[in-house]
């Protein structure tokens, strides 16, 4: 089994101190909703001082990892767990058999109402979000526990012995802001997209 | 060199005969353009005939797909090739330098525009799209040219001799519309969304 952790994605609602912002307030309106209950989106909101850093509010790298994900083979064949852990220490459960929304903006409107009503279910839960430290949903999880990280060794030089966790940045640029006291891995000498990293690395475990 | 070509892919500006719908009249005035300057979307334009086979009105499959292909480690190294063939006998021309916007939304304006000038320019030409069949593209491009489809036989158990062309469908579900006379390959026994299948020839092609 392989576990994939997309660690401190940067997926949140509009927080309190965004919710005056002028282009906050008009995309709520745009889409019929109040400022508290859209998510941050820097490619509509990069001009609130929130997204200034040109990091926070990007629901569209979780949305693109999980399509990746979810629609792999590796899932397909019952051998991938994932997790999305937030920058605000909340943690998504994606039940294998989800299949999320391709359109984007129908993602989002779903993870609006997982953040409003903390699960969607259908015939079972398809998605959950609890409150949880990544330290904490690490301890859970089962298997050799690695870090992709630009500074860390080559993955296609490592031979994966059993099961595998496999935590991933969900942020556009710079480092976790946590420490994970974990080996580190690179796929290759060029960063890579959360993507195109978990690509890889789905690659890598199928492979070795 | 890999070269991939997502072929028949459901990506168009809304049809002459569709102009007039509802729906769509509502979403391009929703985006301040006229009806025949938007892309045809299943996910707004669902109630018009023409989105009725659930088939027509896919750029989400083309943004997702080319989101996995251009920012993967294969491109990165400059192994990849990658167009994008319409139902309509377009071919898109993606440059290997060109990253396209992660946003759906800006990525829907872009391919607008690009329906509209006919290339997308920046230092150099990052995307062309002129009329050409899937057939005088293929007669372009060179290499062992193969056709993913769910009754070939396993790719895993083909062993690649050098350039490989992949015809990669770019469609939701239903057969290709054409005939391609090319040795088909299957990833595994489940039907893969376009991104999946793309991902698996990629990683096949760098182990096999």
């Amino acid at each position: 089994m392989l576990t994939i952790v997309i660690a401190e994605a940067e997926l949140e609602l509009v927080p309190e101190e965004a919710l005056n912002e002028k282009c906050v307030l008009e995309s709520a309106k745009k889409r019929g909703k109040s400022a508290k209950e859209i998510l941050l989106d820097s490619s509509y909101h990069h001009n609130a001082e929130v997204c200034r850093s040109g990091r926070r509010g990007r629901p569209d790298i979780v949305h693109i990892t999980l399509q990746v994900l979810q629609e792999s083979l590796l899932n397909n064949i019952g051998e991938l767990r994932v997790f999305v852990h937030t920058r605000n220490d909340e943690v998504i459960y994606v039940d294998p058999e989800t299949r999320l929304p391709k359109n984007y903006n129908r993602f989002c409107g779903l993870i609006e109402k997982l953040f409003k009503d903390k699960a969607i279910k259908a015939d079972k839960e398809l998605l959950r979000i609890e409150h949880k430290s990544i330290e904490d949903l690490l301890k859970e999880l089962g298997g050799e526990k690695i870090l992709m990280h630009p500074e860390g060794a080559r993955l296609s030089e490592h031979k994966r012995i059993g099961d595998v966790v496999a935590v991933i940045g969900g942020f556009p640029h710079g480092d976790f802001y946590r420490n994970y006291n974990l080996e580190r891995f690179r796929i290759g000498d060029v960063e890579l997209t959360t993507w195109a990293t978990a690509m890889e690395v789905l690659c890598w475990y199928a492979h070795k």
